[in-house]
């Protein structure tokens, strides 16, 4: 079988890189816990009708087919399976079927893949890994948990080896109630036109909003103008006030949008910050209060790099709806570009910390027996492959980022050097350890970028 | 959307069994990496050339579609798409890929899914989660690296809440170099019909050895005789010897197997045996020495939940070969019957091990700063969703398996309760630590099953 070449759009991590991505997944994990989100895996097939809603997403779903049967596979009702290119999709499906065995609010965090069949390009790839974490309830759940949510996405964000991080967190009610308050006729057209703004200039959105629904040009103006509000604290509602719209829907908007802010504001920091910005929308989605989309420093390329919100309806079996409020962070989407450009890479592409050297193929016990010792004590190690001279093994060593090289010895004077300053002592297998730095491949970032 | 049915052969996991399986995939990496070896993911999908030898796997690959697309997806080659079956596959096609920057001997462990479109049953899935370890050497692959990689997952699966395991170990070249000496005509339909002394009576398995291998009945007599051997030390090798037949492969293959069974000798205990098989052939597959199959006390039913070997051509490119040895441990094999029958589960289906209970909404906030100071120091915690009485809300902690409630007030007197034994004590929210076994949640294994 000759040399096979890279699949576009299915990205793979070698050793070193691989080193960043667990330590990001383990990370995440660690904040995601600490805040009670119970860890899930979804099966990584649904059947289609789930997955096919009639929206634009229906062209890029992977459908399966058995290599040798006739037609696609199929569930037992008849449909066809088709991989996930989301995980909400599967969590709603998930919270359906094992309500029963759940207690809520639920908190869950999901750590997987997902697929979609489009054209490959930086930051969107055919298979990606996310981070999603989502509260859901059985009828009802309290607001409180869209403070909680975003303030968790936040801290672990914050907690990982990233350039800086953007949190834009915007409310569709406030958007909503504006529009309606200031008399617009079609609201849904008015959120379609203002969600162009990345795209089109302001006057073409404004003419948008004229043509499409029903402003006038003075009622577009307004809406302009809200669009252009873009704060860190709460500001954003004194600007609002002071365009002159009053609705009910506004005012709860603008409660709860303040009450995020508000509750981010001892999380915030220099990497990770967090505004109101009046603009984000996240299209037509199903979203009914609280959006929000993450932008990541040097990388506006990529847009977004996380988003979510709260949505009234995750989940219905047509008696119990399930509402919930969610966060999903673009692992491959963030990742992939980062350790493409050099930002971001791991230290060593081998757990191991020392290289047990090989005096001859006599003594292969010998050091098996020290790197037991060392193991024994949670020090990641390997006996080299042959017991070539010395020289020869450090530069083994050296080759694979291993920072020490044990020198057993039959009357135990055994010796370790550090391979980078060339030091080398006297030491016990049964007592010796390495600095706490090189016990694990590490998190290398550049400088500049931090 | 209706209440979704389970989809067969796909099975999912509650959060508390997840917890099971992320404690299991967590203990099996420390392990792989304190030996040194590093952790790959590969991509899911495979060209379907590379995943289709033409052996009876063909049928039960799932091949990738794209739901608006006239034809399959297919690779720059025009290659069709297909979920990989196994962990084997992708890693050898890794290996030729990537060749270039990894260091040979090259050890890895991967844990992933794979997919088959077979019949479900028990302990075998169309979906299920696999960790493989594999050392693979460029060009050459010292001898030692077998017993290496067997004593490893030897030491693995031993560290981990499961009932008893047995490893079952062998030599192709013990049984080729055996047959060859007693004169038998077709080595290769002698190997297949010892491989079927599993689901045939000895005397049908002697008429396949006449009938197909053209062994003479005194002839057969001996293959059986050899694959009744079977001991947990290295006088199998006495035993063989004292059949009488000479050979060069055989001694190579008595050498190296007595090798594997003293090399794990200091590991194995009442928990992991390792036994000397000369039954086990693998198949046909593609072994060259070493073969091994793994099995579970009280689950022989499932047949290996494990196994692996010795590949002198785990993958070539025509013009380099990378000879490998390996160990397969099937997770998903393992796990999901021994939590269908409550053999293993998690203590809690949350990771909190406190809940912040809430005297009224208003004071919100002064139970999310205990909440935090608390994370600060590693405890995970979650605030209570409703300000309820203090006896509903304690009913909350128990229905999610949360030990301690926290009861804060706003004079700073605080109190923590254990609601398992009902002592309520004051506490410290910048000081006050659970019992380390409370911290997290743990893997619950049935008494008599250990």
């Amino acid at each position: 079988m000759s040399k096979p070449s890279p699949l576009s759009g299915f990205p793979e991590l070698l050793p070193a890189q691989r080193v960043v991505e667990r330590e990001i997944v383990a990370s995440l994990s660690r904040t995601f816990e600490l805040h009670g989100f119970a860890n899930i895996e979804t099966r990584v097939v649904e059947p289609l009708e789930r997955l096919a809603k009639g929206g634009e997403i229906d062209k890029e779903i992977y459908v399966l087919r058995r290599l040798q049967a006739e037609d696609s596979d199929v569930d037992s009702g008849g449909n066809m399976l088709g991989l996930h290119f989301d995980l909400t999709v599967p969590f709603a499906r998930y919270v359906l079927e094992h309500a029963g065995k759940l207690e809520f609010p639920f908190r869950r965090f999901q750590i997987q893949p997902a697929w979609r069949g489009e054209r490959p390009q930086e930051g969107r790839y055919r298979q990606f890994t996310q981070a999603d974490i989502d509260i859901v309830g059985r009828d009802e759940l309290g607001f409180h948990h869209d403070v909680e949510v975003v303030r968790v996405m936040v801290e672990a964000l914050d907690a990982l080896p990233l350039p800086g991080l953007s949190f834009q967190v915007n409310n569709r009610k406030l958007i909503q109630g504006f529009y309606r308050g200031l008399g617009i006729p079609d609201v849904t057209a008015a959120i379609k036109a203002i969600d162009k703004l990345d795209k089109l200039p302001s006057d073409e959105v404004a003419r948008l909003l004229v043509e499409q629904a029903g402003a006038t040009p003075e009622q577009a103006q307004r809406c302009l103008e809200l669009a252009g509000i873009r704060v860190a604290d709460t500001s954003f509602v004194q600007q609002v006030r002071e365009l002159g719209v009053g609705d009910e829907l506004l005012d709860q908007g603008l409660t709860e949008l303040a009450a995020v802010i508000d509750g981010c504001a001892s999380a915030v920091n220099d990497h990770v910050r967090v505004e109101a910005n009046l603009r984000i929308a996240r299209g037509l989605d199903y979203y009914t209060g609280t959006v929000l989309e993450v932008f990541m420093d040097g990388y506006e390329r990529l847009k977004s790099v996380g988003g979510g919100g709260r949505y009234d309806a995750l989940a219905s079996d047509g008696r119990t709806t399930y509402p919930g409020v969610g966060v999903s962070f673009g692992v491959s989407r963030t990742l992939i570009p980062l350790l493409a450009d050099g930002v971001l890479d791991g230290s060593r592409p081998v757990p191991s910390a020392v290289l047990v050297a090989l005096v001859d193929e006599d003594s292969r016990g010998h050091s098996l027996a020290v790197a037991q010792q060392l193991r024994a004590r949670g020090i990641p190690c390997e006996v080299v492959a042959h017991p070539q001279k010395f020289g020869k093994q450090i530069r083994t060593a050296e080759r694979r980022g291993i920072p020490f090289v044990w020198f057993p010895s039959a009357d135990g004077s055994h010796e370790v050097k550090d391979i980078r300053t060339g030091e080398q002592v006297a030491a016990d297998p049964a007592a010796w350890t390495p600095p706490t730095e090189d016990l694990r491949p590490r998190v290398v970032m550049k400088e500049q970028e931090l």
